[in-house]
C-alpha cells in the first residue's frame, strides 16, 4: 500500500473504521485532524478534496483520493484476511458493510450524535430513530447468538465497520445489557483490535 | 453464474437494480414477487430467507441468500465490465455505491415513497430529507457536468445503482428541469439498459 494521508475526526466511528483498519494491517500513514462540528467538512480546500464534504477521506501522494468509510476499508483491506478472497464470502461482508449505512449508522451513530454533540437527552431522541436503533442491535443480538464473528470464522472488515458505532451505542441512550451476544462480541473485537 | 431466485418489488428502486443488472448480463432467474406494502417483507417465510425483513434478496439453489441492493449487483456483475478488475477503479464504484446507500436512497427514495405510496403532497414532505435530496441531485449534477459515467468511461454498477431511484426523481417531488446533465445521463444509462 503506498503512503496516504487520512483526513478525519476521532469522534466519527466512519473515520475510527479506517484508523483500526490502517493500524490492525500496520500501514504507515499520516492523519489530519478535520472537526465536523467546525463544519470544517464543509471549506472550499475541502470540498476540493471531496466535493461531498463528508469525512473520512483517504489521498495519496499521486492526488488520488477516495471516500466513504466503508469502501476505504474495502480498499485497505483487499488480500487480506480482513477480506478474503472467496467472492461469497467477500459478497456476504459487502452486504453487512451496506446494512451497517443503512440500517444502522442512521439510527445508532446518529442519536449518539444528538446526546453527546448536541446535547439532547436520551427523551429527546427522534422516536423513529430509535425504534430502528433498537431493531439493528435487536437484529445483530440474534446474529451473534449463533457466530461469533459476521461473516465467516475470523474478524473482518464487517466486524470493524459495525464495531465502530456500536461500541458507543449506549452513548446514543441505547442499553446492551440485555444483548449479551452483542456485549461479548464487542470485547472480542476490542482485543482483537488491541484497544 | 448459477441460476438464482430474485425475492423482490418492482416498485422498489433498490429491487430494479438487481433486474437491471441480471438483464443487462442476460442471466437466467426467477422473480418472486414480495409486496413491501403488503408487509411481505415481515413474513415468517420471507424472514427465514432475510433475517433483517428487506427486498431484494438472490437465492441460489444450493441454499445461500443474499440481501443489500448493492452487494448483490457488485456480486453479479464481478468480473464484468459493469465492475471491472482494476482495484481503485472498483473503490471508486464503491464509493458511489455507499453515498448512494446513505446521501441519496434515504432522501430521494424516501420522499417518493411517501408521495406515491403514503399520499404525502410535496409540501408535506419532511424538509430536511428534501434539503438532503435536493444536496445529492446538485452533487450529482456537478460531477456529470464533467464526465459521461461516475467512474470510468462506460457504465458501471455505479451508474446503475445511482439510476434505480434518480430516474424517479420527480415522482419524490424533485426537480431534473435545472439539472441538464442528470437528464442527460438518465437518458444514457436507460439507452444502456434498453428500457
Amino acid at each position: 500500500m503506498d503512503k496516504f494521508t487520512v483526513y478525519g475526526d476521532l469522534n466519527s466511528g466512519n473515520c475510527l473504521k479506517v484508523k483500526y483498519v490502517a493500524d490492525y494491517l500496520g500501514f504507515t500513514y499520516d492523519w489530519v485532524a478535520v472537526d465536523i462540528l467546525k463544519s470544517e467538512t464543509q471549506s472550499e480546500d475541502f470540498l476540493r478534496l471531496n466535493p461531498a464534504g463528508q469525512v473520512p477521506v483517504i489521498a495519496f501522494e499521486d492526488g488520488r483520493t477516495l471516500s466513504q468509510s466503508n469502501a476505504i476499508v474495502q480498499y485497505l483491506s483487499e488480500g487480506t484476511a480482513l477480506f478474503p478472497d472467496d467472492a461469497f464470502t467477500r459478497a456476504e461482508i459487502n452486504s453487512c458493510l451496506f446494512w451497517e449505512q443503512y440500517s444502522h449508522e442512521p439510527y445508532i451513530a446518529v442519536c449518539r450524535f444528538h446526546m453527546v454533540y448536541l446535547g439532547k437527552t436520551a427523551a429527546e431522541r427522534e422516536g423513529w430513530r430509535v425504534d430502528k436503533g433498537e431493531k439493528a442491535l435487536d437484529h445483530m443480538n440474534r446474529t451473534l447468538s449463533q457466530r461469533d464473528w459476521f461473516v465467516g470464522d475470523s474478524m473482518t472488515i464487517a466486524d470493524i465497520s459495525l464495531f465502530a458505532y456500536t461500541q458507543f451505542a449506549t452513548e446514543g441512550g441505547f442499553s446492551l445489557q440485555n444483548r449479551t451476544a452483542v456485549n461479548d462480541w464487542i470485547a472480542r473485537v476490542g482485543k482483537e483490535l488491541k484497544l
